[in-house]
């Protein structure tokens, strides 16, 4: 193994940089990979334009590590090596093809013991919190973040796994299947790639009344391509009114707000019905101005959701692996690991309402480059 | 029956007016009584200070009026007459002792059809939208509102049933009762009347566990009284702080927001455990910045809860004919018909954390008065 390795790595605010870094050496409890592909991720932008937020300035809890970190969260890759303290009940061998659930947790924190490790009071990501991440020609995470790609999955779906995960993760906690799902409404504010994961995971479940609400014309037309039964504009369209219209006058059980945005989620609660649930997926910038009232006289609830748990990565594993979710069609274009500041972070920041998700090319084996 | 009859009228902003009004003549589908007691609540104080807001002044939808208009809203009685279309199933005959559940609801609405007629869109309340109220010597009410009061519960408390349904339904909607309820903590912010029917409604069900946070003197005594377990003073307690150390490190799995402030919500909001429920019952009077991130990181939910449904007023009859309940402890002053304004909407307004419920006695007859 060389001494050095490429990787991007995030010093501070609109300071990201591809670099030639110390090829680490493996904690005998983690296994390396060689990334084959990475989505870049609102996250990430986030940290970069605005950050760093979530990135640690202070040695993080788990990892230690402060900025600079290597990116990278949403990935797939090739086993290299696995530690020797990694038990052999993780069946994980040199050669895998895996993605990537990169929660660290604590494992002893109350909401860890309770099995939320999504809610962990020390949580971190890998590719955002130390330990490397999936831009770099090489890096290592904890067997319990290596999850097993079936044959008939690609590497390049495989770095899918993670938005998907999350829009699926919602979908569960929203028990949306105990609805009738072939007649209920849905809306989904926003149709970026989240948005997305959320129409994919509700087709894949049934949904009968898909009601997407975006400005950008190319991310209606995805919205559209994903399966959604309805697309509003809301510089265009009352969404409100449109959701009852559309619901027999009293507007959706279920919103999925995945803006993140006040106007959208204002609609978001007024255009769901006495008693619905408004499931909050977006990471807001600062607080919002919220008119209570609006839940309590129509008996409504507003729920957060944190990424995934347990199970939601195998999951959208086997929706894809059994075609009922084929979601390639979100990578709108591809780079090499070398052009991910210009022709993928700057790239996104301008035209974000033009890609949805922009992949890179990390080491993909020849075969499935 | 005499052509006139005295009443208590809310005209607008800080005019309430004790007047003699012209007796009316009852529809066919209402039924007449005579209030006995007839409690003065929060919403009351809100119009009275700083109304209309509720109360029409345009005609409401449903009865026509508005202001003018008869206040009270939480009353018991004796039936003097029933109108010829109330069916006979209905059960109630002149002399019946009962208490008034006062939704006044259209039964088409989208929201009535799925049973959710406290959500109703053209909602209104007995004693707040027409109809008459329980201020007065005389009043009439839709058979709906009718409630039948057992032979050993008082007229007294008969006017305590709707403020203790709105705590009982505020509790069934959490599912507080699906969890180990001697175990778990719960929070409830705010001693007032509704903290108190909280609080009493969660000891019903074998509640352990019950945290209130409360400023005033008196209503902190209230709350021990009616069985809180703990009390704590925002003002010199750290609300979360405690709620953690009392709950495992991590929180309490419900709170309950009777209070209505900005910092009263936010230590709720951080004071509940990762997957916890925020109930909110207060009516708030202007929009509120919430932190929404703090409901995301711990998949937290919150919840709006409005008044009591079907069934809610009898089951806190039960618990209180079968002596789980014993809530007249929570009336601090009785007063007559022609002193509410003076020595209940005033003192309270003076008053509002020593006093807790003030009864005003309407018409009760001599053996319980
Ligand atoms: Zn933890
Ligand atoms: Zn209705």
């Amino acid at each position: 193994m060389p001494d050095t390795m490429k990787a991007v790595r995030f010093h501070g605010k609109e300071d990201l940089r591809f670099e030639d870094i110390p090829n680490p050496s493996l904690p005998p409890t983690h296994i390396r990979l060689t990334p084959a592909y990475n989505g870049i991720c609102g996250t990430d932008l986030h940290e970069y334009s605005g950050g760093p937020n979530l990135c640690p300035t202070t040695p993080h809890p788990i990892t230690r590590e402060t900025v600079p970190l290597t990116f990278g969260h949403e990935f797939s890759g090739i086993v290299t090596e696995v530690g020797p303290a990694v038990p052999s009940d993780a069946n994980i061998k040199p050669g895998d093809r895996v993605c990537v659930q990169p929660i660290i947790y604590d494992g002893t924190c109350g909401a860890c013991k309770e099995g939320y490790i999504n809610c962990c009071y020390s949580n971190g990501f890998v590719g955002l919190s130390g330990w490397g991440g999936g831009l770099a020609e090489s890096c290592f995470v904890p067997a319990s973040c290596v999850v097993k790609l079936p044959d008939n999955v690609s590497l390049r779906a495989g770095a899918l796994i993670e938005p998907l995960a999350v829009g699926w993760h919602a979908v569960n906690m929203s028990e949306f299947e105990k609805l009738d799902v072939k007649n209920v409404g849905v809306l989904v504010t926003g149709g970026g790639p989240i948005g997305l994961a959320v129409i994919q995971a509700l087709k894949a479940r049934g949904a009968g009344k898909v009601i997407v609400s975006e400005i950008s014309g190319k991310r209606k037309e995805f919205a559209k391509d994903f399966g959604a039964d309805y697309v509003l504009d809301p510089t265009k369209d009352d969404v409100v009114a449109r959701c009852k219209e559309l619901c027999e006058g009293q507007g959706v059980h279920v919103a999925f707000d995945c803006a993140g945005v006040k106007p959208g989620l204002d609609a978001a609660i007024l255009a769901t019905r006495a008693r619905g649930l408004i499931v909050n997926i977006a990471v807001w910038e600062k607080p919002v101005l919220i008119n209570v009232n609006d839940l309590v006289f129509k008996e409504r609830k507003y729920m957060g959701i944190a990424t995934y748990q347990a199970g939601d990565f195998q999951a959208v594993l086997s929706a894809i692996s059994e075609g009922r979710m084929k979601p390639e069609g979100m990578i709108t274009k591809e780079i090499s690991l070398d052009k991910v500041l210009k022709e993928g972070f700057e790239s996104l920041l301008q035209d974000k309402g033009n890609l949805v998700k922009v992949m890179v090319q990390v080491r993909p084996p020849k075969d499935e480059s």
